[in-house]
């Protein structure tokens, strides 16, 4: 077969060819939002265990110095590290962006990669968000092709997420769609990540993050250098979706390319939590406005669900860490229905302490609903059904959760959602917070994306 | 279900509770021989364009200096870059070891993990043995649980490679039960490695055995740190075996501990090429000394296989490269048939260059064998049948190839390929090789393992 003939190297061309004045405005000012809620949330990454421990090691393995920014320590390293480090702290918080129809997330892997590369080689904003468009628009429709068969076993934003990764650090560099071709050879050859780690409340997701971060920015380095992957990694007979996915659709690598901007399709998060808990999160706090509920005049909850969320969410039985409660829906829903929110706040003071909490949980159980299931991914409806303890049964839908491009966050909530993950773990003043704000919303004009904090306090 | 009787935990109690003295002499003779075999073999690495590539990379994220030596350039770097290119450097001749079962090449992921962290920690050679068997045993044993399908798709020293490092340099950290499972959670939720590459002739492989080094090492590092994995990353509802494996086989991780030395299993490779091609090779070889045939007198091949070397071989129909070569089951049996041995001088040599070669690779097809198939792979039985220019059909069958333990290099044999490798690429003199032969044979004694080669020339 011809070279330009099949998916991933025509998602290769595309991405080769791609210049920011093909971008829609709209897309370009989208891409900024998503940074500055990247940013704000790799900040608060910070003194998370598992991130300290990604941390010493860089330290060990690491050089002593460089020109990558650490953003949880201020710190400068070589640019592998600084996307580790940076990779790792991204998604800790449960606070960074998703892209609903590759459940992908892809600033946690893309942003981290593209800043450490760009650091190192003098790289100006506009270039940051052409390239940062570049992974996303590939690894969107990577996640895509993989279908809903990988997400069952595979974390996709550590699985795909290399392939963004690389393809944005390629696109930085400028390599032509053939050295795109193979930095997503070495990308895919090396994706990985299990959700098995959920069952024990592990640190995986941390490493998930952090190696597709660093392993995408290598993979781009090396095909740089001339090292060579397989062209047809994704869709070839021993490739990606060989072994890792049995619905894989070669059609969504490809689906409309320059007409179609997935990146403008990311979500971001409202609640501190897993996004499969979100939608039945809003279904439940709009019910609770609307009838004038308590929490103690609830005796159930059923939250209709789709499949993938019964994948991740099921296994979580009795939270035992904050990051746990994360993923359990009955502390979500207990959290929204006791306080009215389930922010960052709300899980460091209440999830694991409040008594109401843990007893709100044994009232919620998940139910997997057929057409919820069958809008998944391309839509997340949320749907609940409260029984009260005066025997009403109560019903609630939310179509479009608090989040998705069509009931999206505005800039003041962006922004002061930026401050408060800047406040979380002293991780950036308010003033630190503005500043970086302020450079955000002008990023097409900045020459360099350095010293985004102060160095070292 | 108590933590002690899924597999993977009763894996990891033997590994913690294993003794030197608990492990038969042979056993750590034998494992003497592949820590040879493996050095040499990554002296040998030296100058491929691949290993070139890392070691660019390493030289750019990595510090300058350390405690770990990276053996093809004599340098000294952190371990985590030490195993990376020690790894990169060990499979690229494919002259290093390979265990039958499991279809692992151990000494490649093990070895290179086991010495950069032994250096880094000044440990001894006793220790060194001992973390090396450990890892050989467990690895082996997941490779075969992990079962024949998983190597259709999967490479799998890359994926299986990175738990057997991970298990070989928790041994030596001296970590216990628990600490051993965390690191085989960090490293089966890392591990990639695809064989979709054979097709391009790209550098992958080469890059599958640095980051099972490497991560391997990186695993067992965080688990000793505290970070935490997968408990059952392998068995799990949603571990290794459930995403890339359809005939996945528990009992196989707890397989005779402690009665069964699989590290002893394991087999050296006398041909310099993939070992789907040796067991032809041998009855090829044995066909035409028993008739005293020639080149020439040959006008067809069948070489009867099992499943595995038709998926490995199978891509690879018109060698471009030296080491696409070694895959090519015409090339292989080309060489042994024209030039009586298929070593790293006749790949160089005459594999691309040789009219000869080219001519007699249209004459060999590979046909799959039921009893061939069904032996394997606890048996790499061959056979092949040739058609001669006047008409006659022979056959000729070796049930055990050389190289196998039933057949196995002598020391003098193993001496000889030693230097031979070292000279390959003027990695190292005859003297040097004859000093750190001396040094292996007495390595139970050897207070530090450093210093293999005088630093940088």
């Amino acid at each position: 077969m011809p070279n330009d003939t099949y998916p991933t190297r025509q998602l290769c061309d595309f991405i080769a060819q791609m210049k920011l004045d093909d971008v829609p405005a709209p897309v370009i000012e989208r891409t900024k939002d998503l940074f500055l809620d990247w940013i704000a949330s790799a900040i608060a990454g910070k003194d998370a265990p598992a991130v300290r421990r990604i941390q010493e090691f860089a330290a060990a393995m690491g050089p002593n110095g460089g020109d990558a920014e650490v953003l949880v320590d201020r710190r400068r390293t070589s640019p592998y590290f600084a996307a580790l480090i940076n990779g790792a702290s991204s998604h800790v918080v449960e606070q960074d962006d998703v892209h609903n129809g590759s459940v992908l997330h892809p600033a946690a892997v893309v942003f981290p990669a593209v800043m450490a590369a760009a650091q190192a080689e003098g790289k100006s904003g506009a270039d940051v968000l052409l390239a940062s468009i570049a992974g996303y628009e590939a690894g969107i429709r990577i996640g895509e092709f993989m279908g809903r068969s990988h997400y069952r076993v595979f974390h996709t934003t550590g699985t795909v997420g290399t392939l963004a990764a690389a393809a944005a650090v390629a696109k930085l560099f400028g390599l032509d769609a053939q050295g795109i071709n193979q930095a997503l050879g070495s990308a895919g050859t090396q994706a990985a990540g299990l959700w098995e780690f959920l069952r024990d409340a592990a640190d995986s997701k941390q490493l998930h993050t952090a190696k597709a971060a660093a392993d995408g920015l290598q993979s781009a380095w090396l095909a740089r250098a001339g090292f060579t992957g397989a062209k047809q990694i994704l869709e070839g007979k021993q490739g990606m979706a060989a072994g890792m996915s049995s619905d894989a659709n070669p059609a969504a690598l490809t689906d409309r390319l320059g007409t179609r901007w997935a990146t403008a399709e990311t979500s971001f998060k409202f609640f501190a939590s897993c996004r499969h808990t979100h939608p039945a999160a809003d279904a439940l706090k709009a019910l609770m406005q609307r009838e004038s509920l308590h929490a103690d005049q609830i005796a159930a909850v059923t939250a209709h669900v789709h499949q993938g969320a019964i994948d991740v969410l099921g296994p979580v039985v009795n939270p035992v860490t904050i990051h746990q409660a994360k993923f359990s829906m009955g502390t979500v829903l207990g959290l929204v229905a006791v306080h009215a929110h389930a922010g960052l706040g709300e899980f460091e003071q209440h999830a694991l302490q409040d008594t109401r909490i843990a007893a709100f949980c044994n009232k919620v159980t998940m139910e997997l609903d057929e057409e919820i299931n069958n809008a998944y991914p391309r839509q997340w409806i949320g749907r609940v059904t409260v029984q009260t303890t005066d025997g009403r049964t109560l019903e609630a839908r939310v179509d479009v959760p608090k989040g998705d491009p069509d009931n999206t966050l505005s800039r003041p909530e962006l922004e002061a959602k930026a401050i408060q993950l800047g406040a979380f773990r002293h991780g950036a003043s308010e003033a630190e917070m503005r500043a970086i704000i302020a450079r955000v919303w002008r990023l097409e004009q900045e020459r360099d994306v350095t010293n985004w904090l102060p160095a070292g306090r």
